[in-house]
């Protein structure tokens, strides 16, 4: 089903408003007499609010409202963006208040001002005094589960906030009886997502009484209903707008401004008012990336044919849910259709602790599971002196497999090509020859990782997508999503699926990328990868009604039977002879102004996908060490993909790229770091946490295997968290191949190579 | 179909906005760096611009363009808000230019400035320095019809710009041998619309080229095309947005600023422009009521019945076409199904001449025919000594009337019962009989007069209205159309339309007001009365599919037949035991959460309403007048509507007394003067030109006559502009009654009244 448009690098539908500076986000929207909210953090890690003394602080000139906990509803909620659902037992886990009574971490939300201008919000936030009653806090998840650990929340014996697994044939007997049984553990660091534009969300009361935000969010039509639970109103009396976005990574597909925001405005009679995070908060105050502490015991045959796994993992959830329930079960079921098991136990505890919340980040577990898995599937290989590359290959999953448990099947599959094509393209049998015998104090060392994920959260979660569609009078169309696009190229897409199907060019389909709740279709939103895959249903669904519509008009304007006409490159031409009949705009103008058969060609269609895909894909890479500095340089890097049709080369090379950034990052320098002493952030800003700078990546390179998928309508499956995935391991797995040092947690810092180098002695002096 | 919301006074959705000040305006929205729009006009009323100097203006600082008739397209547009027609004899007359290179009329607009504020706009539009090179100019109608007069236009012999009249039976012939045969002649003042809130439009280029208006526009998908006519872009490039209008009355079913704007953005680099028309501007450079003279050749027979008429009509139309080829054909099609004709030869002619240009503005030629016809109605009786009612009476159609031209017929017919009502409530009988006989300085009389009116243009237009509805989880609505709320309330009956069918309560049920041609259904606007009527198709249509799709989830849920349920009132009820089964949020939220039947509550519709239905409605006044000044008092005046069921009473009330205001205008203070010498307008401002204030108001009562039409959903008819339709023969048929003198001319001022009273003999002195 690729064709005209499909497959072709067109230019991105916001490229220009964005480089031209005239893309408006949240905070370009200019509005007369706009307030400022500011928050008031807690300074301790677990602490009972006894009472805010708001006196000071609205004695200030300009300051308008000071809230916290007694000025809020008290109505737990949750912040996971995910869709509601009919069934309580499925729903998100509600731990949220506005504001707080009990500060869970340091820099928890205990009061919020409002006031005329932002220094003197600033200033107010400073003047709040707060009385607390310190109590005991717990960094650290094994900690917090132990008898006697302090407790974060009601309800959740040893701080578990969830432990939902997964148990498929017979493990520990498999596990008892088998030729090899091997044990390893690895862990990830804490890392943010750090996205360019800060939470930041703007509300004010309509006449109507409705409250009207406009917010940087992933999940408009979530956060309505979020807000309305928070607030204890009817959902539809919140009203939800979506303009441009800087970035979300998951980030934003938590519920995090909106409440507070909407609380501010309603204590100030409606006026508008703007909350922006400043960096410094979206460190602490929004989301992080799980630590996860993963083990894998893992039994094979005599062939080294995987047998079954016994995989424990202790996800550490800071202070509030959020997504965390979610995010180990997600993570634990992405990762079973790449190698054969013929049993496995999953049993993850995900953990509350005194930190900042961690919540959905690119890739949603499957980056800390796939390290972990293949840092173990490196070392198992390694034990059996395997090269790394034939130890996989024996134990991939194939066409056909069925995941036990999500009876999900695999219905295309380009992994083995992936690995053929990585292989050859990072020179991978002769390095791994040439570099087993290295000396000296440089070394180099090629190593892999394989990845599989999901296309969408199908049928975990509920997967509607609308799409409406308008075809105008000159034969162009407008294209409405409830989809949204947050700076990975959504709305380009999504017009190249509806182009090809209707018969346009692509300059010929415009998008409305802003989503208003009222008036979009529902759809939940960007996460999960799902929207190219779930909303190229409902792209397909309506772009085929509009087209038949086409069709329907030109036949009776040529006297042909509809199903003799076919529509391409914005004509309609017959579809035997491939004659030009006429161009679609004369359709287009006969629909709307025919005196007897006047109705203009619009679709609105909802889809629900009950159908998903699995995506694959590989990381090859080229590393040199240091043993005098335990720097790691990436000489080359290479992520493979198989996503099923790429609709658009650029703008996927665009999302490899950035995945592969975010995975090297993870890698190598990134780790969000906290006091032990009392729990504070030590490096919440992008000086002392380390991103790396365009200046700092290696190059990078990708290849595209297109295992077109039967079950969508353009054989598209996910893309936009996958690139994400395979670099750390396969940058552990190198440093392996170099060095013979296996390190098992997360960042590979230079620090921590170095000192992983003296422990296994193979420090060299420097030379001076 | 009337229930709980329809036919109640709810209030209306847009009254809180707007007294709060909230609601958004054209003018409203704040634009960074906006620059200002200044139009340059001819001060010649026919001349041919030989040279237009830019040099000095360009000099100005802050002057970013000066643009003529060089730099626009030279493609002749249409201006009038009519649909588009397939059929090229049924378009609108294309005789606009952005900037004229022959100003026809003293106002006329040769050129435009763009500058970076309004004072440096003005200063510069002074600057530009026009040669011309003068022409004869016209300004009266049957000169501009000689032999060797000026020529406005070309392809016009006589200046004749349409003569499109109707032909039935043997008018001719049953002249010659009735009865009775009597000749009158009417003639009906120019006067403008004078609405709140001036044209103004704002517009810029957006990133991928399209140009983007904001416009205080009836009309906004008209808009669209007209402006892609007059650029010679793809409609579909060009997009209009309709916040909030201050008032229209027709003046804006014209496209006037939005080509022009959107010339001078493309002029500055498509930086945002505004172009805001002062009020001297809106009396001469936008539109102006047809000033018409109407002679009307009656035959009746023996028992004064009537027979035959032959109406000669001369529109003055001004200088360029506008709606002015449509207009007197409106209007002598609809005054037809009031009295029952066996002939009729209706010879109209619209004529150029050097004047402002007249279009549309509320009753579209109707208020001068009625004018006319009522007038000579009571001119009839009077001649037979008849009472003017008795008369009317004895020559009503009835229902089930079909014009024999339009062959729509009458279905619904409430002028018996009006008359009835209208008779009693002014005390009709007593005094006719009482003011019979008076003497004294100061004269009473009652007078009346009938209209008829359409419901919307069919079958002359088409009358395409789009409705989409989205149900929320909450169980409120959603409603957009492209039908436009101008001031009127429209936005409010379309609410209480949809509320009752769906089976909602009012507040459940919000209107998008503002239509965005991108992704507004598609509907012409807010003329012709239309909206009421023809949307109503839509929206009942839409809200049906709505109403359905709730029963057929709560069916699910209860496991009931779906034809079972019916829904009220927020609830989904028992059709038979009346017992409530859930709330409509209950379905709501199962669809759009159930797992697998997941599909929230949509839907979009388009009609094309092929049938039209006739509003029938009367006056009835009592003035008094004085013999010594001439001065016209009204004391009592009433309308009396039969428009089906009224929707909303109150706002119903607001549209009548609104229009009674404008009638009684025409009526008696509001006419546009010309200078004879050169053609300028004596009188283009508030000061000159009078308008009543509320002030100068007298009492005035309405009463409605509920006939519910068969032919829509909800029995309603039009009811936007009747009401301007019969106030001012009414008034100058008590006048008649009053004094015997007959004026036919409008206005009846207090100098030109005192001049009738001067030549009919009956003028007294005054006492000192």
């Amino acid at each position: 089903m690729t064709g005209d448009v499909v497959g072709k690098s067109v230019v991105r539908k916001d490229a220009l408003e964005k480089v031209l500076g005239r893309a408006m986000y949240t905070d370009d929207f200019l509005i007369p007499d706009l307030l400022v909210g500011r928050l008031v953090h807690s300074p301790h890690a677990h602490a009972r609010v006894k009472k805010v003394h708001k006196e000071k602080a609205l004695a200030l000139d300009g300051v308008l409202a000071v809230l916290c906990y007694d000025d809020v509803p008290h109505i737990p909620y949750p912040s996971a963006g995910h869709p509601y659902s009919l069934d309580p037992s499925h729903r998100d886990v509600a731990d949220r208040l506005i504001f707080t009574d009990v500060a869970r971490y340091v820099g928890d939300v205990v009061a919020g001002v409002v006031a005329e201008d932002e220094l003197t919000a600033r200033r107010a936030a400073a003047l709040v005094e707060v009385d607390y009653e310190e109590l005991p806090f717990v960094l650290n998840p094994k900690e917090a589960m132990a008898e006697g650990a302090p407790r974060l929340h009601e309800g959740f014996p040893r701080n578990i906030l969830a432990s939902f697994g997964n148990d498929y044939g017979d493990t520990l007997g498999t596990l008892k009886t088998a030729h090899y049984c091997v044990e390893d553990t690895y862990s990830t660091n804490i890392v943010q997502h750090a996205q360019m534009e800060n939470q930041t969300a703007t509300a004010h009361v309509a006449s109507d009484g409705r409250i009207v935000i406009t917010s940087s969010t992933q999940i408009p039509h979530i956060v309505r209903r979020v807000v309305g639970q928070a607030l204890d109103r009817p959902w539809g009396d919140v009203q939800v707008i979506k303009p441009y976005l800087g970035g979300g990574f998951g980030n934003k597909q938590d519920v995090i401004a909106e409440p507070i925001v909407a609380a501010m405005t309603l204590a100030v009679g409606g006026r508008p008012v703007r909350l922006t995070y400043d960096r410094e908060e979206v460190f602490v105050d929004t989301r992080t990336r799980h630590g996860i502490e993963i083990a894998f015991h893992t039994c094979l045959d005599e062939n080294h044919k995987l047998l079954a796994t016994h995989v424990e993992a202790i996800s550490n959830n800071g202070s509030y849910a959020s997504h965390g329930h979610s995010i180990i079960m997600a993570a634990t079921s992405k990762f079973r259709p790449l190698y054969h098991w013929q049993a496995f136990r999953i049993e993850p505890k995900t953990v509350y602790t005194n930190l900042p919340t961690a919540g959905a980040m690119r890739g949603y577990g499957a980056p800390q599971m796939t390290f972990a898995l293949e840092c173990h599937m490196d070392d198992l290989a390694r034990r059996f002196k395997m090269d790394p590359v034939e130890f996989r290959m024996k134990n991939l999953v194939g066409l056909g497999y069925e995941d036990p448990v999500t009876h999900n099947r695999v219905k295309s599959f380009g992994i083995p090509e992936c690995i053929r094509r990585g292989k050859e393209a990072i020179g991978w049998d002769e390095k791994r020859a040439t570099y087993a015998h290295q000396t000296g104090c440089r070394r180099k060392g090629v190593g892999m990782a394989l990845f599989s994920y999901g296309s969408g959260t199908y049928p975990a979660g509920l997967e509607i997508s609308g799409a409406r569609m308008s075809l105008h009078q000159d034969g162009s169309l407008t294209l409405m999503v409830g989809a949204t696009e947050i700076g990975q190229g959504a709305d380009t897409v999504f017009a190249q699926m509806a182009a090809q199907t209707v018969g346009l060019s692509y300059d010929k389909v415009r998008v409305r990328s802003t989503q208003d709740t009222d008036i979009a279709p529902f759809d939940t939103g960007a996460y999960a990868s799902r929207q190219t895959y779930v909303v190229g249903f409902a792209i397909h669904e309506a772009a085929t009604i509009i087209q038949k519509k086409i069709c329907k008009v030109a036949a009776r304007l040529t006297g042909l039977p509809p199903e003799e006409l076919e529509t391409r490159e914005d004509y309609v031409i017959h579809r035997g002879t491939k004659e030009v009949l006429m161009p679609i705009a004369d359709a287009a103008l006969e629909a709307y102004y025919h005196r007897e058969f006047a109705e203009p060609i619009t679709a609105e269609v909802s889809t629900n996908t009950r159908v998903n895909a699995f995506s694959y894909g590989a990381t090859f890479c080229e590393i040199e060490t240091d043993l005098r500095t335990g720097k790691i340089e990436i000489l080359d890097i290479l992520n493979l993909h198989d996503c099923g049709t790429v609709i658009n080369p650029q703008t996927a090379e665009g999302q490899v790229f950035g995945g592969m950034s975010m995975g090297i990052g993870q890698a190598l320098t990134e780790d969000l770091k906290f006091s032990p002493k009392d729990g504070h952030c030590l490096n919440p800003n992008l000086l002392d946490y380390k991103i790396g700078t365009a200046m700092d990546m290696p190059p990078m390179r990708c290849l595209f295997v297109e295992a077109k998928d039967p079950s969508s309508p353009y054989g598209q499956k996910s893309l936009g968290e996958p690139p994400t995935l395979s670099p750390a391991p396969a940058i552990r797995n190198a440093l392996l191949h170099a060095t013979g040092v296996a390190m098992n947690d997360l960042p590979l810092s230079q620090q921590r190579v170095f000192e992983a180098f003296q422990a296994a002695g193979i420090l060299m002096e420097k030379e001076n």
